[in-house]
């Protein structure tokens, strides 16, 4: 007669972090939140169930295509979040009103998004991330980036390199020719994916003029480092997209006084795949891996949809992406150490104990046998186990 | 023209932790994790989801019906896990199965529960806990009850009871005397509803011989320390549960070693609401909670149900529940403290980022002013976003 064994799986696109992985996580966790404390940001724990209302709020219908959905017992839709922007404008816009601005705010948290799984991008992931809200000036969009750049640093990644594009650059462009929205909007999904050819056809039956289709074609290209800027600035002539490219400035120059500048360039074609950014956007980026390891931007519309006026900006950061990046590149992050095993001889368990506390209190990581072994045995597990030090209680 | 707004709510029993209860909710966890790494235990994270069929071995009917269930897009139903213990025995069996045992793992991390919600019971909760698997000797029993005390005292609580009872010990009477496994069902869901009246009907009609009745009936005050012990050992005749007092005493010894008794009584009357427990059980009382603080127990027979025979322990314990005993009994926590208000006069943003970056630097939390102020202001500012110290660069 056979059994019949259950053997489990987990759902597609999620995985289990185990002894080294989930250890490295909680350090780089406990490390981001202490720099972001540093700069004045408050922690916010918001549920990770939200009504589907709640979340469509600012939010591309693709995305609300990707969100895991399921009734409540009144029959209400929820989704799993998606990302923490949009709670952190429902708790900013509902509970934080009489709060003195700017609202500095940060989340260590997992968000969910049905996706293609693979290396770096799975269905629920970890981020880390800030949002400032209550200041329109530059000087918290350079904030927000170089608070970005510290945590890139902290987490222990060296190279890398921070992109900046401004929205609001091909806004003005399209805005001028009077290309109605949902065309906008088409653009902005082939930029987002850079799907050039595609571009081209949908500029070509757009009935742009031919300059703006010509300037939104080498938009792609724009990148680079001050001098694009300039080389941007002669080629459109409307204000919209000048004040872009100026706010672009202003934000590098504070980045300068940072200490941060020759970790950031531009690039005029980010655009980001949420729809609520409304300035700045940027996207970090590090040799080896093919998608951003962090990204934000300015979203000063998407807090006035719950009621309240309130200009904003932040940034998020993937957790397993960095994790994934230091692999790829080498960087070692040991886990903690294991410190001592203490095994012990028939009746000596209770010396072993006082010696197994006064390590413990000391500071060390200790693991007490839980059967009498003999110093071989002990000298064994502690091998098998992975600790430094045996310490064998013998009588 | 008033535009229609948009009142977000957050779904039945979830709730946002906003600055100082994120912040101390974080810091207890970070304690947490710290002791349960220095008694040798490893952080496991597993997803949040996890296909229902996982989630239901070893789990009452109860409890899966107390899960938020949806379907994934090939529709099998998921679920939001209910605990981490089933989940931890998932991954004992799969992923775990070459190490060395015992296997030793620490979570911290939110679950998700339909209840009735009041303070102290959430729909989404947290959880800090331990499973120790592999060892069926009671030195790993008073390990775990050990670390459940050194918990409580770690997250700050002096006041509290840890109360200890043996499943078994009901097991052994009602087998003693053939009672039909729903019938037992009926009884043990009796009990763990502290349900007299309810109890002592379905005894009536359960056909038990008159001995076993009266013992059962006296099971909920079968409560006290070492001579209640005794005096339930001369109310049984039968091995199974003296077997399952002797083993409460062995434990007890040990943890008199670890010098934690003081701590500790037996309450034969503690059954848990998992089905899954099949030895010691146990929960920490604190005054002024009608609930426990943290609970656990011996579970020999779940891993098996996923293939691999492992005995196992653990515990759990609500880090919100903490939290609301702390505050109930006036213990103060104080949150994280805001060191370093920078305000600028115009034209000295960037001598006041240097100040700011040396003093972040030197572990100080620094919020710098996103505008040029008076010294009034950033006075102003300092006291209304609770900075101990105002630095004004004037020029």
């Amino acid at each position: 007669m056979t059994t019949e064994v259950f053997v489990p799986k987990i759902p597609y696109g999620t995985r289990d972090l185990l002894q080294g992985d989930a250890n490295r996580k909680r350090n780089i966790e406990a490390a981001l939140g202490k720099l972001f404390a540093s700069w004045g940001y408050d922690e916010v724990v918001t549920p990770t169930i939200e009504y589907l209302e709640t979340l469509s709020v600012g939010n591309a219908t693709d995305l609300q295509h990707n969100m895991f959905k399921f009734f409540d017992k009144s029959n209400r839709i929820l989704a799993l979040r998606p990302d923490m922007t949009t709670p952190i404008a429902r708790v900013a816009a509902t509970r934080l009103r009489e709060r003195a601005l700017p609202l500095k705010l940060f989340y260590l948290t997992n968000v969910f998004r049905y996706e293609e799984a693979q290396a770096g991008r799975q269905c629920e992931f970890y981020q880390a991330g800030i949002e400032l809200l209550g200041v329109s000036d530059p000087t918290a969009d350079a904030e927000v980036i170089a608070i970005a750049v510290e945590a890139m640093l902290e987490a222990g990644l060296t190279s890398f390199q921070v992109s900046l594009g401004q929205v609001e650059f091909i806004h003005g462009i399209m805005n001028e020719c009077g290309l109605p929205l949902t065309q906008q909007q088409a653009v902005k999904q082939s930029l987002v994916k850079r799907d050039l050819v595609g571009m081209g056809e949908i500029l070509q039956n757009s009935g742009l003029c031919p300059t703006a289709q010509k300037i939104l074609t080498q938009v792609p290209v724009l990148h680079g480092r001050q001098d694009m800027l300039k080389q941007a600035y002669d080629m459109v002539t409307n204000q919209t997209s000048r004040n872009a490219l100026d706010n672009l400035s202003e934000i590098y120059n504070i980045l300068v006084s940072y200490g941060v500048d020759k970790y950031v360039n531009f690039d005029l074609g980010i655009i980001r795949d949420f729809e609520y950014y409304t300035g700045m956007v940027f996207e970090g980026y590090t040799p080896g891996l093919g998608f951003p390891l962090c990204g934000g931007g300015r979203y000063d519309k998407m807090v006035s949809s719950f009621g309240v006026d309130c200009p904003a900006t932040g940034f998020a950061l993937g957790i397993e992406r960095i994790l994934l990046a230091m692999e790829r590149q080498g960087i070692a992050i040991s886990p903690d150490s294991k410190d001592i095993y203490i095994g012990w001889n028939k009746g000596m368990f209770d010396a072993a104990i006082v010696e197994a506390s006064q390590q413990r209190r000391a500071g060390k990581t200790v693991e007490l046998a839980f059967k009498p072994q003999s110093q071989l045995e002990a000298a064994t597990s502690q091998v098998a186990k992975g600790y430094n030090k045996l310490t064998y209680i013998g009588g």
